[in-house]
């Protein structure tokens, strides 16, 4: 368990500190994480990689020389934000573009994906690369549903080498993918750890049992027996992981594959050592060749006890990139010439903050789109409960905590921004950002596309018209499918946004005024919200769950209900629309 | 708890197998340890370490290029041998002499210690040097008997960096002595580990207390409190540590200071960056400047739960030594230029085992030798369960096992021994390794220092007669003072040895033949084992177990006391001497 911290909302945000402090010769703080704190050269990609905090050394531990240019550190077990990884890549940007790359779970994937496309928007070269080394996560049918563990640090590694070499955008993203594609893992898991603070292990394991499959956030695994011995142990991995052989490898006999057996936390290095020499000595007997194994703790779960083994299956220029040096607080290989340190203020870090002049129009609609949010801010605040009690039948019932933190940060936020002069568009853009921040969870994230995507739309420029209003609910709407992978009945918000925009959109194809539009806009999301009681889920929980919740609407939808017909009435009363 | 492992006991075996495979780019296996599997300089002092296995990286993780030269392994939390000690030493010496370093506990005081005595009766320098580093363990004015924990690592390095800039052997100690003074460590826990098939933690600590103070292997702490937050526990760490400076600082301020935050194994990183963060705060507040600080796992006690902080209070020569590179497979810092790879034939492995030819005489001798080491061994299987039994009142009751356990594997030793035409020397020097080795223990190792030194003094070229013979059991006699560091009257088998040596060296001066003469020593021996009932031990364990004891004969004085009564018989049967 977790015993040493002070309060523990300030532990993630403490332990950077601490972190930074210890390796200021080789990282550096940035809003949102870390970068190295040494000098790469000019146009060199850069590989950023991040995730919840409590599995050191990943993800700061491995930002330095030969390994990542950055990393997006979020909270404990919580992805980063849109807006950190935005920010770390910024400050790690050497002007050859970034791959972002992480394990592959639904936070990351969806933060890292927003990140991207602000870097993108920005002009900004980005790909985004999920790690899925978990062999137990899903069949190899759906490997892109696979969850990334230990492996992680083989397509870092050899894709940081990559860029370091002076390959080009594109090659070292292939490297990455190769890497990715050659890397499998298996763990197993003993015990769970207890957060900071907390009273209850986050997850656990029956006594004297093992979970084979467990992932390190306690995903459930695929099999609970007793605990073997190390050498059983070793022959279940080894046989496991040689079942799945990557593309193009016909039998193991003659490959050369770097192994990486990895500590979870309190699993120690004597055990792993006793695991090893079986591993070794079956991979011995499979004709595989070892090249530079490495046995440690390098993706860990706080004190959770487990372990998982990794084959990476190397070919001859993944192995020269897994050979190249490194010098990481956490990760050190080879002979290293060390970079020179940054200058203190060297680095170029974005001011997120700078709010940049607006037309007169734009920041008198600020006004309004200020008001409409604290219309919203209302009508949330005067629901929480409500929202709560809905999601509770079938989900986890924190709907309604979340978008109460969500838009209060918001209309704070968009407070500052007109006590600043900001337009419209960077008024709703920095509080959909604030929203997601705080608000945490899919649904935050997903408000703060929606808002951050009608921002955009709007701008600073222009008063925010019909046409303008219309064009930005239909980028909110893609934003959200595209980046929340619900499809029209999966009993997700976007049942109620569908026809929110198919109206809105209609209406002022129609020449109605957008006052007019967006009041029947939001009586047919209001419908489609009642409707939603009859829908199934079809994302998330298992079964028995999914179906408690028919004869309830979603919570979401009902959110955005609410929502939309609180701001409608403060359109109708003194609409910012100048046609 | 240790949950993977075969048979419990192969664990520390298993362990060097595994770790071995996983490094052999760094590492080499030898009899009783590890050594550099990287070529060394012609004439550079070797630093040789070790202690018991489950404080990885301590110590083999630690062996490789600006580290130590070997390291010496024992058995889990248990010394290693001082033929393991010498083996190792005998590998990684370069020829220009040998520095044995290690924690300061009294089995590994012992055994490096008779290692050392070996290695200089072989014209091979060699000097200790105990790391005393827990401010916990013993008042500063006792400064020799406190123990070694995480500021191992400080003098192990800075010692080895100066062998390899070409410090001279007198040079290299004087590094080490100066960074072991200079080095200050406290350490806290918070749970004990369970060791591999045990049902029980080896030791524990009450639920949610803090045991300040408490050693690695669980040795009482000075105090028991609640747990801290962890800038509490920062606070009292620093202000302790700073109480107490080396020699020659006046004042924290101005110092340069390298830090050492050590997790003992289920503390995890997460926490430690959070104490550091407060560590380094308090640091700079008090004027001290931090130098390439280290936080992480150091020095472990598999998953115990606690940490500790090392202060090194740097001076040029240190800083510059512990700045030097290093390739370990634990410890990696710096721009190394990595060394050559030893050829698989190259490293010269002492035969430990071969046999020099001897004189016909002392080959009839070993054959009585041997008869009196089998007499030995009847005589100690008759009286197992009373020698146990009188060890039980004060002591752990494992007197009787432990010496069957060496007498046994002597006598097989022996065997092996004179079949292969060894003399009487060399069968009796093995033998006394062999009973070391497997006996363990403190007892073990004392019956092993004497019956070796027993065995030089009879060599292999004369028949041993009275006189050498007489002298060889001043020499055994000698040899348990020193090492043993018991004097008479403390209850122990020394007060036996003392009127057994003074008779037979009286009887011999005296003219006496040896049966005679080793006869009335016998006896004497027997009424001062009977005496020793009226002793209170003064070494070991507390007050009330010592005066319980009293009434009861010292059980090692009553081993001595029936051992040298039965090789009284054999010697008056058919005595090897010749005058």
């Amino acid at each position: 368990m977790t015993r040493l911290f002070n309060r523990p909302s300030d532990f993630a945000s403490e332990l950077i500190e601490g972190f930074v402090a210890a390796y200021s010769d080789k990282v550096r703080q940035v809003p949102g994480g870390v970068v190295r704190n040494t000098r790469s050269k000019q146009g060199e990609v850069a590989v950023v990689i991040g995730g919840g905090s409590g599995h050191y050394p990943a993800f700061s531990g491995l930002v330095g020389q030969g390994l990542a240019h950055g990393a997006a550190m979020g909270n404990l077990f919580a992805s980063p934000s849109a807006r950190q990884v935005y920010s770390v890549s910024r400050a790690a940007d050497n002007g050859g573009g970034v791959i972002l790359s992480f394990g592959n779970y639904a936070g990351d994937v969806l933060h890292f994906g927003m990140a991207k496309e602000r870097l993108n928007s920005e002009g900004i070269r980005c790909e985004v690369l999920p790690v899925t080394d978990d062999i137990s996560s899903a069949p190899i049918e759906e490997r892109h549903k696979r969850r990334g563990i230990a492996g992680d640090l083989t397509v870092f590694k050899t894709a940081a080498a990559a860029a370091e070499a002076g390959y080009d955008f594109d090659a070292t993203l292939a490297v990455a993918r190769r890497a990715n594609e050659r890397t499998r893992s298996l763990g197993v898991a003993f015990s769970g750890c207890t957060l900071p603070g907390a009273s209850q292990p986050l997850f656990e394991v029956a006594a004297n049992k093992m979970a084979l499959g467990m992932g390190i956030h306690g995903e459930p695994g695929i099999e609970d027996c007793d605990i073997p011995t190390a050498d059983e142990l070793a022959e279940r991995l080894v046989a496991t992981l040689l079942e799945e052989l990557p593309e193009g490898v016909e039998s193991p006999r003659g490959q050369r594959v770097t192994v990486l057996l990895n500590g979870l936390g309190s699993v120690k290095y004597e055990e792993l050592f006793v695991v090893y020499r079986r591993v070794a000595q079956l991979l011995g007997d499979a004709g595989v060749e070892v090249i530079e194994p490495e046995v440690g703790e390098l993706v860990t779960s706080f004190d959770m006890a487990g372990l998982s083994l990794t084959l990476f299956w190397l070919d001859e220029e993944l192995e020269r990139l897994w050979h190249a040096p490194a010098a990481t607080p956490a990760f050190r290989k080879g002979e290293i010439t060390l970079a020179e340190p940054l200058e203190a203020t060297e680095l170029e870090i974005p001011d997120l903050d700078v709010v940049t002049p607006a037309s007169s129009e734009s920041r008198r609609a600020a006004g309004c789109v200020l008001s409409a949010l604290e219309a919203a801010e209302r009508v949330v605040l005067a629901n929480v409960e409500k929202l709560g009690r809905i999601d509770a039948i079938a989900g986890d019932g924190d709907h309604g905590i979340g978008m109460e933190r969500g838009v209060t940060a918001a209309v704070e936020k968009a407070r500052e921004l007109e006590a600043r002069d900001a337009g419209a568009g960077t008024l709703l853009t920095r509080a959909a950002d604030a929203w997601a921040d705080r608000a945490g969870g899919t649904s935050g994230a997903l408000w703060g596309v929606a808002l951050g995507a009608l921002g955009t739309a709007i701008g600073d420029e222009h008063a925010p018209d019909a046409k303008r209003v219309s064009e930005g609910v239909r980028r909110a709407l893609e934003g959200i499918i595209h980046f929340g992978k619900a499809s029209p009945g999966d009993k997700t918000m976007v049942d109620a946004l569908i026809p929110f925009h198919e109206t809105l959109e209609r209406e002022v194809e129609g020449g109605a005024e957008l006052a007019q539009a967006w009041r029947k806009a939001a009586e047919a999301a209001h419908r489609a919200a009642e409707e939603s009681a009859h829908l199934v889920p079809k994302i998330g929980r298992a079964r028995p769950l999914a179906e408690k919740s028919v004869g309830t609407p979603d919570p979401g939808a009902i959110s955005l209900a609410l929502i939309v017909a609180a701001v409608g009435e403060v359109i109708s009363k003194g609409t910012p629309v100048t046609a």
